[in-house]
């Protein structure tokens, strides 16, 4: 059986695009409740000005919270140096720098062009390097950018090798705006994992905005993509893409891949009682997914054991 | 460009799930405009008793209005032989009748074992060679049962074989209850390909109860299908399969495989308007997609004619 990597992501992508905090201790529930469930990584935060974002405030109490978890892999996100500086301190596991392939929007997100974003990249991952950190890059708006419309793939893979050479670890292609669709997912992975090398490439950070989720993860699955970023329950998106919410739902990700045989490790009726403790954190939040309201198929418990 | 055939349903599959009628007259504007944004062939209805579903009563009027578009295979769902009959003597170009692959199923919904459905086929097909009208045989929960759980594949292979030998010309694998898994479609697509031939099985008819719709289409793709079944809005589903309903989304599907670089034909923006007939006759009628609420990406067109 392949093993394939679930990274939680809904404390940081799902949470940072609510106005409403939630509470730390609700946020602590969450995260231990989807390690029992068998989740190996869980990106807890951001490490952020809280005054940017209030909702990710608590993000170095819950890295030293989550850290107590036994075989959990805590990661977090960072916007730059100071930040990565941040989870270091923190204690992470792991870290991720979004890089935005759109120019037009990585100066209306975090106000720095390319250029600029490469030398934050050098320098948050010389920090990292200095701790023995691992250091991603998220090459975001990858697939196309709600400003500047298509996002060359050339450029894409022009902008994935200089951050190599600044000191990416590795790579994840992300669909920030729910721009992708299967064939460009393909193509995308693998003239990036020509660039920069098969075993940089490993994980792509998908939304639904347009249903194309889960067939954009089995055009992933059959280029060697073996990480999936996705939210419990879809919560979320990019605050800064205007139509670009709704995260890959964590839920309907496992009732795929486990269905097909995959080896995820997670243990979907207990994951699906884990969006209980955001419906009461959260009353009223919208949560998504297919599977809480179908259920998983009466024969899946053969399909997983086969 | 491969051309990809876009089979609607969505006034057969999923009207015959709804309790209210939609007037004879809306049902021809809906036809009308779908054909109008390009789709190809649309099933206009079904030849069942009134009695059991007055949704589908005028089916043969809606035969006769559709065969006047020019360009458009009018095709229905036949239960039996002497739906088969009706839908001669309403001069449809093709028909197709479901085939249970769970026997529990097939008696709870048509009230007929399997050697009687394959008496059945064999009656049905005779009637259509007859008068030389394309004859298809729907393997309906091809990937599972609601009542039965598991359906093995080796009793879809089986059943496929038998109901060549009684005469089907084509098939279509049918996720009649949502459980397909894109692993699961491309085996069970190659397994029945293989017994019955390639150009036997160029259809997929899938539902999107458990979200797993379009990465079922790629899987599907993959293997070589070439016509897929979609509703627009994702109207209806099997009204005797409980839980089943959530057909898969003509505009969804239409938005991914235009985006792909698949031929399909359809205009998606056309195709959008076409939902207002719906809303209109159904008022309060649930409708399904991501694509109507999210709109296409920006570069949508640049997409289309790559």
């Amino acid at each position: 059986m392949t093993e394939i990597l679930i990274s939680e992501v809904g404390p940081r992508d799902g949470l940072q695009s609510i106005e409403r905090v939630m509470p730390l201790e609700a946020k602590k529930r969450w995260i231990a409740a989807e390690a029992a469930a068998g989740v190996k990584e869980i990106e807890v935060g951001s490490f952020v000005p809280p005054k940017l974002l209030p909702q990710m405030a608590d993000t170095a109490k819950l890295v030293a919270f989550a850290k107590g978890i036994a075989g959990l892999t805590v990661v977090t996100l960072v916007p730059n140096a100071r930040g990565a500086q941040f989870a270091i301190d923190a204690g992470v596991d792991g870290m991720s720098i979004p890089f935005s392939m759109s120019e037009t929007h990585s100066i209306k997100n975090v106000r720095k062009d390319h250029p600029a974003m490469l030398a934050e990249i050098a320098a948050a991952a010389e920090i990292a390097r200095g701790a023995g950190v691992h250091f991603a890059v998220g090459l975001s708006t990858a697939f196309g950018c709600t400003m500047e419309g298509a996002v060359s793939e050339d450029q894409v893979v022009r902008l994935a090798e200089q951050a190599a050479e600044a000191g990416a670890q590795e790579f994840s292609l992300s669909d920030t705006t729910g721009y992708a669709d299967p064939a460009q997912v393909r193509r995308l992975t693998r003239k990036v994992k020509a660039a920069v090398g098969d075993e940089m490439l490993t994980t792509l950070h998908l939304h639904n905005t347009r249903g194309l989720g889960l067939a954009n993860v089995v055009a992933g699955l059959e280029e060697g993509i073996t990480t999936f970023d996705a939210s419990l329950g879809g919560l979320g998106g990019c605050p800064f893409a205007p139509g670009a919410s709704g995260n890959l739902v964590t839920e309907d990700l496992v009732l795929m891949l486990n269905s097909m045989g995959y080896d995820t490790g997670i243990d979907l009726e207990k994951l699906l009682e884990v969006r209980a403790i955001i419906e009461e954190a959260l009353p009223g939040e919208p949560l998504y997914g297919f599977t809480p309201d179908a259920g998983p198929m009466l024969d899946y418990k053969d399909r997983v054991a086969a």
